[in-house]
């Protein structure tokens, strides 16, 4: 392994998640922000404790009140003010239900001149959640959409209707308080009425696409539930001001000055891959190769999120990891090349690693230690292999949630 | 569909194309060059035929004799003192074994003020060949070898073996004549050894990797292929020059210097790319619209092979159209984005298209003439979804081979 690639690519990678974490970006969006009367916080989303922690350490006023909804084992502490709860994810449960109804009632009947302060990152689509019929006549609508292969944009016009949150309505019940929400976003192209199915952002689905979803898919649905779809989500919302403080655009930024600090001229190939892990990281390799005889210091950086089809196979891994180990082939050799990519929340699929690491060497470690590549990666067990090969990212969870990041780097 | 765009992008394709035809290049890679004594011309592969009409053209002193060894269909008329045989591709049959034995009889007894031009283009493992054993136990040991999984290189280390030309052997042949080797590389990277299977240049492989092959594989092997595959294939060969004359990395830097022209800024992403035809077209579409909305013309260029599962689909289509229809959705809405992909022969898969264009319009336009999108991709179809939107690239057969480019190009 090449220890000095090693040692660059981890730093690059852990400075630039450092900068979207939090507990800077919050403090930034707050400083010298006045509220003309009370202020109540709710935050909610994977990253909500530690943006409510943030928050109470930059305001200047005191809360009137405050709740966060996170998920479960996210919660590090009591927070003076704030009610804290944890729910289920990425499945709603009735932890996060209760979190809702808490955040709903410390909302209600509030005048114009309060102000509810609203941090929202990712995962808040199940951890944010108020639903109007039943959790399991929901899953069953969800099923139904699944089944028929609607896309995700069509399932998530259904659910925000059959949701008193979503899609708006979030910022529509603490009308007439003003709503200041802070966004770490987790969606590729930043999309407002997509983080969190948007809350406290206008939506942009009618009730006249849902009814030819419904036809379309011929759902079952009950009147209920028929009566709900008819019902229009907020076009407009004029108490609200949104500042998107985190994205996987910035983390690219970020990572991109942090190569240039170490010598690497960094060219930005998208903020937005959503590929196969596999077939990214064989794309990313083939840039790598291309570029890496000709005697200059380069990064070439893609963030984003790739996906991975399971199918059948019983492996370890994560996206990251997958990306990572598949671009190994294409570099085998090149003693000044390396590939990195890792998940900014620290977390890469089921496993303790958040990402993956692979240089020039690790091709001929990996026969070395008689890994079956091709077998490796149709079994989507890159943990293990890359484990082997001392190729894994160990950062822990980072308390932000941004998407990925993958970085191919070339000495000179 | 914006015509601008298509037609800067079909400009650029086509004039780089046309750099990289077999003419031009041979013509100046002759130019100049002294034979000191007799010169005999030995053409092998897609774009013999070509060749060898090139090199008629500039050589200023006359032939000894010639071979031309081409695929069915590629002979375009005779060629003053050379005689053409036609052969099996990507199957060996009886015409290119014919026409192998005829150029080995052509440089056999030579001196060593003789000179063998040799002109090497793709498709010559197969139509330049001479089997030391009868075809059908060729094909038994391949298949042997197939159906256990074997790579690609392993497979060749040993095919060479049973070759009378192959590894190098071609120019042990001609030794002590001087052998010139000219070739247009449709190998990735341009191993010398792998283009043809590398008839005139030294075999990287040893009987020693060959024997742990056989063991790996449990090959059942006659008394006969023992011998020969204990037989070293040659590791120097003193009388060779090889100059390199068309590949798919000069493809790459003609279509840049023509973006240039055009006012697009390009940048090389790699000349090397060989993930999934799909995949490659939506990491290319996250590239372009990550860079659509800078205010700059840019053209993102990346050359190679990719590949293509058929799997059970029944579809039609060839790899350039697959990835050009996949980047339709990422670029979706992009007015001044458009993705091109061309394979340089003219011929993209069995359809009479030598690629795909896709820009902007063109995902509303697949949406208004109901094409399933997703199904159309999972069907490897893309050709007719293509034909319907105005999005096939037609050029006919271009009489080069060095692989494919695709562009993204960005208008400000």
């Amino acid at each position: 392994m090449n220890q000095l690639l090693r040692r660059d690519a981890e730093f690059i990678v852990r400075s630039a998640i450092e900068t979207v974490s939090p507990n800077g970006a919050v403090k930034k969006a707050l400083t010298g922000m006045d509220f003309p009367g009370r202020v109540f916080l709710v935050a909610v989303g994977k990253a909500g404790w530690r943006m409510a922690h943030a928050a109470l350490e930059a305001l200047t006023v005191p809360l009137s009140g405050g709740v966060v909804v996170t998920k479960y084992g996210h919660v590090e502490g009591p927070l003076k003010g704030i009610t804290c709860y944890e729910g289920g994810h990425p499945l709603p449960d009735e932890g996060g239900i209760q979190g809702t109804r808490a955040a709903l009632d410390l909302t209600s009947g509030l005048g114009p001149s309060d102000t509810v302060l609203f941090l929202l990152s990712g995962g808040s689509s199940a951890l944010f959640e108020q639903p109007l019929i039943p959790l399991s006549q929901l899953q069953d609508i969800t099923d139904q959409l699944l089944a028929s292969g609607a896309a995700i944009d069509e399932i998530n016009s259904i659910r925000k209707r059959l949701s008193g949150v979503k899609g708006g309505r979030f910022a529509q019940h603490c009308a007439p308080a003003q709503v200041v929400s802070i966004v770490l976003s987790d969606v590729l192209g930043d999309r407002l009425d997509t983080i969190g199915s948007g809350p406290a952002y206008p939506d942009g689905t009618t009730c006249l696409q849902v009814q030819s979803i419904v036809k379309k898919y011929s759902l079952r649905l009950s009147d209920a539930e028929q009566t709900l779809l008819r019902q229009e989500t907020p076009k407009v919302l004029d108490n609200v001001r949104t500042c998107i403080i985190g994205s996987v655009g910035a983390l690219c930024d970020r990572a991109a000055q942090e190569c240039s600090r170490l010598g690497y001229r960094p060219i930005l190939l998208t903020d937005c891959l959503c590929c196969e892990a596999k077939e990214a990281g064989s794309f990313l390799s083939s840039v790598a190769a291309t570029h890496a005889k000709r005697g200059e210091k380069l990064a070439f950086l893609a963030g984003g999120e790739t996906i991975v089809h399971l199918g059948k196979s019983n492996g370890l891994g994560g996206r990251n990891q997958e990306l990572a180990l598949a671009a190994a082939k294409g570099i085998a050799g090149l003693k000044n090349t390396c590939v990195i990519s890792v998940g900014s929340d620290g977390t890469d699929g089921p496993t303790d690693a958040a990402g993956g690491y692979v240089d020039g060497d690790t091709w001929g470690a990996l026969q070395e230690a008689r890994s079956d590549y091709d077998a490796v990666l149709a079994n989507h067990d890159a943990y293990h292999a890359l484990k082997r090969v001392d190729g894994l990212i160990v950062t822990g969870p980072t308390g932000t949630n941004v998407n990925d990041i993958a970085i191919a780097l070339i000495n000179d």
